[in-house]
């Protein structure tokens, strides 16, 4: 299984599918948009994509192509992951805490692991990059033993680094949820492990009172229970919106259909996006982390 | 008027708190958090944070401050103000566009500039900086010819830089939307120009299939508009959410009351930032940008 994630090997993206697929060659991807390419043209069976986070919120650059990657059916929506993103304190083999003078992450992960910095390495430099796992891989390149990693605990092994401080981040409940996906004419790996199934879709409305409600009651009226509810704006028009909204169960159930049946004559546009797989505790394939 | 800006002088957010008071002096502030301290604590007589980008989306680090910094009633908000973003490219006088190599502002300006930059400048290196005013000051400190920044227009006369380019956003529609304040105690600023009200709110439902829905309802059954709903993690608990929601009218309009008196009784929790003046045409008090 070859599987396009984002970020360099290592990455949170790709032990976050390893979760779905422990063996899976992963092909690292510069941005969320790359991944879908990687998968559309076949260069990658199945992809993963970083969608929400616990305490930072949504991933705007993947809800933003979400329309265009899975608006067209050529792709299919497969599962849910959850991962815990604990971060780990890497350096070259021989480096020390006490020796550290630069920390290299991305601003969100360095933001994260405050308290900790603060407490163990307040004179060092915080510099900001592209992604963690690169971090990392700069790290291996520079062989400086001065010069640390803030990372996921695999780019350790995968970049030959050695872990210095583990669960540095401040708030140990943080947690990142992905989206995989293959293309719609491979074999369908839904429904094997799932205990529920989530649908996500994209309501666009008119701008009278009361138009969102009136969709979000189809669903309530019914007992579909909102999992999600994230506005965009309308980039062809200023200070319109469109809404992702994510229901449980999939759309094939009565409740949900009779509901997007209703929205569908109340909305200026419904598009499915696809049903999945959500994340459940029996979901975890792999070993805990 | 003394008034808190994010970012360098010449900045955006200065710009747009100038379309509200023409003869601002502007205090500089690294960001939003700053802004709000430096108000709170009588450094500045107003305030003015970014709120939303009408291409990017929601301020996350300002909605996710809006609680804390409005939720006690010791700041008022006053005016919401349109700012058109603009961007001009900027080097030291003697430079020319075909001599600029490296072109220094922050990731999402070098983004809404794809599209003349790879005709234009296709060979220079982009460097991404902390914000657009702040890549002007560097390009005025470093002096050199072959460096340029992207800016909002003023930042050239702030900085001593020459406009080598200007409207070279990809999108002209490209606009943000500011929020300025004082503190309660201080003269109520609000009516003078206000052709309509806008009001600001935090609500928190309980998970319940159609609690949301039911929410907005109290709103839509009576008429009236919500202009804008972003939901936000709730940091303490993971997968929850907190919805701020932007209505037309004030909270003292017997419609919004009666609203606001419903939800009171339906949600977990409700929190009424504030009603202020919202935008108009007529609002724009200095001259067109």
């Amino acid at each position: 299984m070859r599987v396009a994630i984002q970020g360099s090997h290592g990455s949170f993206s790709e032990a976050a599918a390893r979760r779905r697929w422990p063996d899976l060659e992963a092909l690292p991807c510069r941005d969320v948009k790359d991944v879908v390419v990687a998968v559309r043209e076949g260069r990658a069976d199945a992809g993963c994509l970083p969608i929400e986070n616990s305490l930072i919120g949504s991933v705007t650059t993947t809800y933003d192509l979400l329309h265009e990657a899975f608006g067209d059916g050529a792709l299919r929506l497969t599962h849910e992951v959850l991962y815990p993103v604990h971060h780990t304190l890497m350096a070259m083999p021989g480096a020390t805490v006490s020796g550290i003078r630069r920390v290299l992450s991305h601003p969100v992960a360095l933001g994260q692991c405050r308290i900790w910095l603060s407490e163990h390495l307040p004179d060092a430099e915080l510099v900001s990059a592209w992604d963690t796992a690169g971090s990392a891989e700069v790290v291996a390149q520079e062989r400086d033993p001065a010069l640390a990693a803030i990372a996921a605990r695999p780019a350790a092994d995968v970049h030959c680094l050695v872990p210095l401080a583990e669960r540095i981040e401040d708030d140990p409940t943080n947690q990142t949820r992905f989206l995989t996906f293959t293309r719609a004419d491979a074999p369908d790996l839904r429904g094997s492990t799932a205990a529920r199934f989530k649908t996500s879709l994209i309501v666009l409305v008119d701008h009278k009172p009361g138009m969102l409600a009136l969709t979000l009651q189809a669903f309530g009226a019914r007992g579909v229970n909102l999992m999600a509810l994230q506005s965009r704006p309308e980039r062809s028009a200023p200070w319109t919106y469109r809404f992702y909204v994510d229901v449980e169960g999939s759309a094939s159930d009565p409740r949900v259909a009779e509901a997007l049946e209703e929205i569908e004559a109340l909305a200026n546009q419904l598009i499915v996006l696809d049903s999945y797989d959500a994340w459940t505790e029996g979901s975890q394939l792999s070993a805990p982390v």
